[in-house]
């Protein structure tokens, strides 16, 4: 941690700044300049992270030179992590993993028939929601558990694996006993108590970019997951909010880029949501695969303008086959498979 | 509703649309221009709002004419909004309501400390945070309900209101046995499980404006509170996500006005939030006030340089009284007291 | 165009507006919604865009309906543009240009040196900077005609077409005489004065994007330079302000998909602004190959660690070719070649 | 300046980047951590400013601690500034300045009649646009030296300083001969050639910031007209570009105290800009004196709806003296007069 002193700053105030790194442990480096005095902290900067550093008379900034994510970063553990989802569908390693499916969970048979359909053309994870967190209170609210219990029984006949979101700490136990991957949304990046309650389940977790925060504020909510216990955490880009409203999000390609390089968590991208409209699909897709994603997971419905949510961004269920056609030369050009 | 057809869209796409909003009860009113077709849905649009036009053929643009936030709003409600946060404490009058307090909970008596000067000065409410959402797992995560016991202690001795944050729906009840108002946090402003769970209980609600919400998407946190029939809720502009980081936040003092303009709420301005750090508190408290905020929630602490969190933006108690005496003039050059 | 009125808009009020679009010649298409009035304006926009509506008493909102830049976009040209940027190097076709080049022209032999290197492996244009737009009046602000000069030599030997930086309208001419390719800054991209200047000379503008212009501002840049006669512009997506400074700007990868939706212009990437580190060259062209772009324009040099400027996201002129290599399959994966 | 090396980086590395701060005359100070070494380069940075470490092999982050803005900061002149604009108007002291007309200077005697209205209420300064930088080729483009000769009419007459917006750099001697002050518009505040060129001007400068630029960039900006002699720059706050259409900018109060605490400048506030539509000047230029601004430049026509340009966000002049009557108690309740 550097610590560097205001013009004029007396040695009292920099002597409480200097004990203060001591009394945690850590070694002190002085540099006194024409101007300004520059203060280094050496040693294991976890230590010193929680002192109020800039709260010091004196002291004009604080900048940490270590990453605050031991668990999800990659200095401990710099190969790229490579698990399960469900039993012969790894994530993080050669094979792109798709995910597809409606926003909602609908009632009556078009859970199994949006199953089966992907299951034929080799997406691997069924998406939907049955608890939805939708903008305004008036709008439909998800199916709850009768929800989970259509995927459960998409899952039986196609043995596809099933990712839904989880909005309650207090769901959670009931989402895991149906879905084999909870996924928390954007608006929950940084609900810290739900991030625990999913970090003691023993599930998968995807965990989607919140609408702007920063890597390092992503990179934290994994490490919230994690330092529960549960290791197992997919980071999802998909979209951050921006000033022109031609696309509903803006897509940070370089996203999966940053992540890979701080982290060793397999990265997932949402083109659907991150676009905002079917238009936008196809080309984010095609990107997202040469830049590197090792999953994207893509709204698709029997008749998207009849779907319960979402309509606009969810292509038609047989646009997919067409959609992972053009993408298999690309993921082949970046040494991948979809 | 105003719908925008593409160019060459034809008459089978124009009367898909035209039919969804007959079906929905409202009136269309068609507009066949030299290249493109507009359709202006008529009536109360309520009931077309979750129809999915964008997913329909043919359609470019939709353009909702009406706010969706009914109970928010001032449409139904054009006088603003007046209600105690504890008696005799109102809220959205001529005074402008002062709360104060150190960012967490501290063992100790400071808490007691800190509610006597406080008292003393002027201010009505005490801050102070007993479950905090951290960045970090690692940071320490709040006393809990030994904290909430401490607040209360220093309620009864010095007859100030209480207010401290509420991030689990599973503390709400437990939350509201001790303070008069429950906050939740910019992180949470979306955490729709939340939301409803404050809006069933029985004390006013502090809402932070979360990190890059839109003004709308704000209302609309208010209306999921409203809508479950807790019906006192202010909000709190606390600073937004920018590109420069000299401040924490970028305080959106127009967010004031905004949310006056189109709601009834009392709107409560977080300089400590916004600014990031002490030299900050002062100039944004002077122009939330010269603008038109209803209250202030000021970080303070005995020794900023001990707190347990957020020193770098606490100012020290004793700056307090300070700051109110040179924000009492500017108070009464707008018609307010404070 | 619409416009909706207030709730509670007048007779006289509504009569303002739809007298001011029939003297324009526009039909006006009035609906009386059960609280609100909406005016639509049917014809030719052009005729009614610069009337301030909003400044009409009773007037809310105003949409327009058709794009203002008639000549960029794609309305009456529906194909994409392919053009040449010198005899023998066209682009909008299948085939994606590569530029490539030092960021400032260096005196000595450098131009020539590298010239020659990139040639060898397919690179068709030489960037360099002979005036350079610096953050600050004390950096190195390029050599000027000199650097032109070095430039021309270099082409004269390689056959290599020549792309530079014009700053000053009064430059155009000079510029003219050496380079085939103007270049407009991003902080350029509204400087209206270089835009008509540059939009009377005969030579292709690459354009680049402001450092948070929307995409119509964009658009309406490269019509600002259309509307003087010179059609050859291309567009360049180089990366916008973000609050996330990982990296150096934001790469928006979707840019290049609006602008291909919206104008039949070429589009070209800048990698090495987008990401601002060497690092991210590599995932940034691969992303931009694969979403589509008809040009990559890379900051290249025989030793980075040594250039005048920019060297953080220069690469070495050594790792050109091997990145070509990378690219080279992605680009046959969308039908392209590079 | 501090330079973090990566994990890893070997002494040759770190021999490097020290020479090269040796030779540029600096002294090294050096920190070698447990996993990453820290090098301060101590003295005067500008003689390191220009190299490009971050280019070199090993390192991770460069942090820069002097400011770069050696004329416009504090450090060198720490009194703020008070100039003339024209003789008898002072800027920078404890009257606050306002200006005042129509966004653009129009034929007839509308100018006149704005002149006389202005001067009976007290401003100072009329402001209007005889070149104007529109988004749109085809939309009005100023009346030029026409313009400018109508305006010195007015001033003739009333005695009011002028201000108008150069665009050209070959437009600022003409500018200069007509009137007192020379605007740069937000769109080129970094149009180094501009920048410049009213840097060898005789007459003071409005330097608006740019649409989204960083105070750094802003004051850089100003350190450029500085650096060629003329040190009579104002800053003008004017809104920033943010996600929230609601107003067509983001008003970011706060930035009169940065720039205050960072430069001795004076600081304009423009809220017409910065609000973008009528009725958010008032509640602006309330926060703006509250905060500290030392003037503001407000948009005003005798009839708004009839405005060649800017409209919407043009306040009637017969609001102008109701508009001052209410800034002028806040304006003592800071100490100051207006």
């Amino acid at each position: 941690m550097i610590i560097v002193m205001k013009r004029g700053a007396d040695d009292a105030q920099i002597g409480t700044v200097t004990k203060a790194i001591e009394d945690a442990g850590l070694k002190v480096h002085l540099s006194k300049g024409e101007t300004q005095t520059v203060i280094g902290a050496v040693g294991n900067e976890a230590a010193v992270r929680s002192i109020p550093f800039e709260a010091m008379n004196g002291v004009e900034t604080v900048t940490p030179i270590q990453k605050p994510y031991q668990l999800a970063g990659k200095e401990l553990h710099p190969e790229p992590s490579v698990f399960d989802l469900a039993p012969g569908i790894p994530i993080g390693g050669k094979h792109i993993v798709t995910m597809s499916g409606p926003c909602s969970v609908e009632p009556g048979g078009i859970m199994m028939e949006v199953a089966k359909a992907l299951k034929q053309c080799g997406v691997q994870v069924l998406r939907g929601g049955a608890f939805k967190p939708r903008t305004s209170p008036y709008d439909f609210q998800g199916m709850g558990e009768d929800g989970l219990k259509l995927m459960a029984e998409a899952r039986d006949e196609t043995g596809l694996a099933l990712v839904t979101e989880v909005m309650d700490p207090r769901d959670v136990e009931l989402v895991c006993r149906y879905v084999d991957i909870m996924q928390i949304g954007a608006r929950n990046m940084q609900n810290f108590t739900l991030l625990k309650e999913v970090g003691l389940a023993d599930k998968p977790v995807l965990l989607k970019r919140g609408l702007s925060s920063t890597y390092k504020e992503w990179f934290m909510a994994a490490e919230y997951v994690m330092s529960q216990g549960n290791r197992r955490v997919m980071l999802c880009e998909r979209g951050i909010r921006s000033y022109d409203q031609t696309t509903r999000n803006l897509f940070d390609a370089v996203a999966v880029s940053v992540a890979k390089d701080q982290t060793h968590l397999p990265v997932v991208v949402d083109p659907s949501h991150a676009g905002g409209a079917r238009k936008w699909v196809e080309p984010i897709s095609k990107a997202a695969v040469a830049i590197g994603c090792d999953g994207l997971i893509i709204e698709s419905h029997p008749e998207p303008a009849k779907a319960l949510s979402d309509g606009a961004q969810t292509i038609a269920l047989d646009q997919v086959p067409g959609l992972l056609k053009i993408l298999r030369p690309i993921a082949e050009a970046v040494g991948r498979t979809i």
